[in-house]
């Protein structure tokens, strides 16, 4: 199995609020072609250091690939010292400056003047070209290593990649089928998972075959995990909560309401994240003020007076409201104290009430949901949706 | 300046979906404390590699920040690879075990036997309480640098890091005042920024006193690009548009409410992100069917039927019914396409309308929006909150 690294260049990815999210898209790519990721790197435009990064990853590993720092500018280092790093010259091509020049004038422009040391390719070095930007790629072979230059911008970067660098990498290893499952569980903690799982997977576990992994064993062992874990896995494909409700409800023709507080529209927002979601989602109400409740939930005041806004009672009046005024076939609600102020003595941080409404029935459940306001009103929105799926999975709802 | 590398370490970072968080809070502090983060890595649970990393990071800068790794199992490298590093032996700590085991005692638990991995300490360490775990950190001397050893998890890595490893840092640099000043622009692309404000900041780019760059230098920089982009600026220490929009809120003493289709209630979820949001958010409607628009904001059928639910009409029609209903000083409102379907001829993906309604007028302007369904979601929503927060400067609203 060949082993890669990834460099990602540009002193602006050392900064607090910047990730590398190229990385990450190259690990999957890469991984599905059954190279694995090693190492990964995040320098600075800082000439030493990059030498030095890229010699020790081509030492180490088979592929090493490195993105950003290709385009115009003095802070643009990555094809000077990539050229350094492995001993070659930089050699200016003149049909490259026409190629640069001609994307120019198409956009109406004129060439900068700097842009000419985008022309500069390392010696021996195919050009990877980049129909999204002015900077080619480089891809070069070195000792039966791959040196591969890509620029930072993820949209010139995926194309790049997907159509220049991966069919000459399959060249090198040959088609590898990859294939992944992934489970998504909810309502239990990674030790509680791990402690019913552990017995099962590690019957599995060959590090040294994982290559050769085949598709019947990762069905079969999926299999088992599933029955161990029972309604707790809602997709074993990979999908999002959303995602699984809004299968169900569309596959089963019904409709959907959603009365929320503490959660602001998170889950109608998440619901309606994903394409199509007019088919089954029909209304929110987000009654964050009580008048709201009463107003538009229906909600009676003496409930609140006497129950309190976080309550079990509140929640499910304020499915029940919302599904006869929206004529959904099902309305599911959530009011709680998402923090950090607005608790009480018997009520604190995380206290938080599920609402679920249908023709049939009304219900609450209770919860006391860990974490900061951003997890409590993550988690409320998950175990509301989970509350929703594990009723049309029972197919009692 | 001091310089420093972060190491982080585990396979599971390096998988597509796993991002390495602790890297970006740890430099935000180090830079705080005047010290720059000159590289980053991610390695897996590899000893060569790991090694070699942690003997290149210690070779090139003063501190060198490991995270991961010291859990108690054969895949926590870190304690015995970084010993072997710096040439240096791990010592098995009596008062180390006696600590962990009374930890494990305290939840009622027995401390499994591999845990007493986590009482060897790397010779001459110092070492760092762990009050959230069981894993102590070091903090290593070696010829005038620092290796530091500190957990994966960040709830135990954040108070590791400020309670131990930051005074003992301050010792050695010094308390240095760094002053960071964020301004947020929106409504205007980067290069337009750039165009317009590169004159201003290029005159006082002088990278070589950057650390002396002093106070009243920052906020005449500061001052100038303001000058220069106006209202463009939202924001001048940072904030997010939400924050923003609850202190004009709050300031001023109104209400809002909010009324949204295509953004699925992703505005009310920004504001009430935001802890006390209960002190001027009143109520949200995520009208996404027709129905519902008509139902619960009041919105002629007329008017959908002859201009369409996306129109400048319909969103006004939205802002004015929910502030009549809801009885709050503001309401602003969104319909749109955000794709990737459900576009026409005459109305395509992107095209988004932004109502407003106060006691005084009901406006709305029409946008047409790049990106995908997530970004014009994302983009629909930052202009509505801006044009609301325009309307309350202006306080002509």
């Amino acid at each position: 199995m060949l082993s890669a690294e990834i460099i990602a260049i540009g002193s602006e990815l050392l900064t607090p609020t910047k990730t590398d999210t190229n990385s990450l898209w190259l690990t999957e790519k890469l991984n599905e072609n059954g190279i694995e990721v090693k190492l990964k790197t995040v320098v600075g435009d800082d000439e030493l250091r990059l030498k030095e990064t890229i010699k020790d990853a081509l030492n180490r590993s088979d592929v090493v690939i490195t993105t950003g720092g290709l385009g115009p500018t003095e802070d643009d280092i990555t094809r000077q010292v990539s050229a350094d790093a492995v001993g070659r010259k930089l050699i200016f091509r003149e049909n490259i400056l026409a190629d640069i020049s001609k994307k120019f004038r198409k956009m109406n422009r004129e060439m900068p003047e700097i842009n000419k040391r985008q022309a500069f390719i390392i010696e021996n070095a195919d050009i990877l070209p980049n129909p999204n930007g002015s900077a080619p790629g480089m891809f070069v072979e070195i000792d039966n290593k791959y040196l591969i230059l890509l620029p930072g911008p993820p949209r010139e970067l995926k194309p790049m990649f997907e159509n220049f660098v991966l069919p000459k990498l399959k060249q090198t290893v040959g088609e590898i089928y990859v294939k992944r499952k992934v489970l998504r569980v909810t309502g239990m903690g990674e030790s509680a998972v791990d402690e019913l799982i552990a017995p099962i997977y590690t019957l599995y576990k060959n590090p040294q075959t994982s290559t050769l992994f085949n598709r019947s064993l990762l069905e079969e062992l999926a299999d088992k995990i599933v029955e161990k874990l029972g309604s707790a896995v809602f997709a074993v494909n990979g999908e999002l909560m959303e995602e699984v409700i809004g299968q169900l409800l569309i596959e089963n023709g019904k409709t959907l309401a959603v009365a929320e507080s503490c959660t602001g529209g998170l889950i109608a927002q998440r619901l309606t994240e994903i394409p199509g979601a007019s088919k089954f989602f029909i209304e929110g109400v987000i009654a964050y003020a009580n008048a709201a409740k009463i107003r538009s939930l229906n909600v009676a005041p003496d409930l609140i007076e006497i129950f309190g806004a976080v309550s079990a009672e509140v929640a499910e009046a304020m499915a029940k409201g919302l599904l006869e005024r929206a004529g959904t076939d099902f309305a599911i609600s959530i009011t709680g104290i998402a923090g950090p102020n607005g608790a009480t003595e018997d009520k604190p941080v995380g206290l938080v009430f599920i609402g679920y409404a249908s023709k049939a029935e009304v219900k609450s459940i209770k919860l006391n949901l860990p974490g900061d306001r951003h997890l409590i009103r993550w988690r409320a929105s998950q175990a509301a949706l989970d509350f929703l799926r594990r009723k049309m999975i029972k197919k009692d709802a």
